[in-house]
């Protein structure tokens, strides 16, 4: 039975998530965590018997990150986290260009899509010490990779593709440092998706597909997949060309 | 005949370039940035005849950058500026490793190393524009590629690099931006250099040695470098292993 925090719950990536773990027998707990609770996180909290926990969380309040853990620890009461599930983020919307950006759009989106990244994985660590699993999951985005930047011009996001490279880097520090302790830590792109932020008229895939193929690449990965930036894999788009590809396959950093 | 801006002129790598440019023949004018005029800066503008011109330029300041254009266009006279090198930075020390970064650090280096280089060159772009050369060089660091990040491990700066994975990802995302407007944007690796910042007792190189093969990159740089990470090229170092290798080659993002 495995345990998982995931962060961002009220809506979107991390609300699928939760859903989707909760109709899953293997899952004793998701700690879902919110700013605000939304109706659709309140209801699916309702429906399922207790294994669906909310938990407060304000990402760019590190006393309220700190108060999360406590919470967590409180409600595992001695056992270990299995897996976190860093979710939680934000973008810009610049369409004239980086030369168009605006500093406080680089502060904002490196302080939720980064620095909180870094101080949830900080308070989380000693419960996912004595964790079974000891995966730590960031949820980055091929526009983070500084290889494909060719591919992805059009997206009106330079802030945001800033900040998902420095969270893959991030992610492989991490990696490398916790890697004796039996850490599997790795990023993941979700796939472009139905959601507020990924745009729901024009996003590639349903919000449900994409969380599945993640959920499936969470509970595959072992320890040799430390350290990697993983793209989903769907079935149907594992030829497509360019940006949409979703083959599974690890992109260039 | 090329005119220079250079940030970070007090001291270290800035004010080296900016002293081996001076004794140029085919260079201009040096505007040599700093916040604070130092000794060895004044001394260098004092010797120059008038070619190397202090600068006030504040990084984190986004006034002072908007003053310092205002000053530069002035001395121009109408005259474009011809390279841009954004050379200032600070970096953490953190030796417990990425776990135990402080968000403060995590926030003041990204300001500092990546959103001031932006605003800088969002301020100078339109004095780029009119230059013979439009070249904008990041001055980046190995140390920011995550693909070498299990080469440097030991480095005891985990926000550094991921303040300059953040630059690269600027740095490429404005060399897409101005491709067409004949620009060549690259980031350049100035090797491990004995300064306050690399460490007078430990760094491989004089300072000196790090800022020649860097300006020998810049002056060769053509429009194919647009884009590119560099990495210096020092003959005794170019079959050296790991960490040390200074092979001209372009290292992975
Ligand atoms: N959708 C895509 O196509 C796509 C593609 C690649 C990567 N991603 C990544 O997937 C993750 C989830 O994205 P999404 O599409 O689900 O976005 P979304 O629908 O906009 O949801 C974002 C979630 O993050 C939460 N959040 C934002 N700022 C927060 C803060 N300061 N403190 C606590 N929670 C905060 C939001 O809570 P509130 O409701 O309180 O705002 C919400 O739950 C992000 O990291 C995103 O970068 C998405
Ligand atoms: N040395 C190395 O081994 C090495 C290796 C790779 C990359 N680099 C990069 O090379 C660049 C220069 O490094 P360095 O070794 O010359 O460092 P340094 O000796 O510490 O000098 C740093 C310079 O940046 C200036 N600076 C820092 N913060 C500033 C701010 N907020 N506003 C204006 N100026 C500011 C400093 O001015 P003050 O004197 O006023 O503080 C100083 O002139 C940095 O980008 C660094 O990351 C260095």
């Amino acid at each position: 039975m495995t345990s998982y925090l995931i962060t961002g719950c009220s809506r979107g990536i991390g609300l699928e998530l939760a859903t989707q773990l909760a109709s899953s027998s293997d899952v004793s707990t998701i700690f879902a965590t919110a700013r605000k609770e939304s109706p659709a996180l309140k209801d699916l909290i309702q429906k399922s018997n207790g294994r669906v926990v909310l938990i407060h969380l304000e990402a760019t309040d590190s006393s309220s990150i700190k108060q999360a853990a406590v919470d967590v620890k409180k409600a595992l009461g001695g056992n270990g986290l299995d897996v976190l599930i860093n979710n939680a983020g934000i973008q810009d919307y610049t369409p004239k260009g980086p030369s168009t950006m605006s500093a406080d759009d680089m502060t904002n989106i490196f302080s939720t899509n980064v620095i909180a990244v870094h101080l949830i994985t900080q308070a989380f660590l000693p419960l996912l010490e004595k964790g079974n699993l000891k995966k730590i999951v960031n949820v980055t985005s091929t526009l983070g990779s500084i290889g494909l930047a060719g591919t992805f011009l059009q997206a009106p996001t330079p802030a945001y593709k800033i900040s998902k490279a420095a969270l893959n880097m991030l992610t492989v520090q991490y990696a490398y440092q916790q890697a004796d302790a039996g850490f599997t830590i790795f990023c993941i792109s979700p796939g472009w998706l139905k959601t507020d932020l990924g745009g729901v008229d024009y996003a590639d895939l349903e919000v449900g597909v994409g969380a599945k193929a993640v959920l499936d690449k969470v509970s595959a990965a072992t320890k040799n997949d430390n350290g990697t930036f993983m793209n989903i894999h769907v079935k149907e788009y594992e030829n497509a060309e360019g940006a949409n590809i979703y083959d599974g396959k690890n992109p260039p950093w």
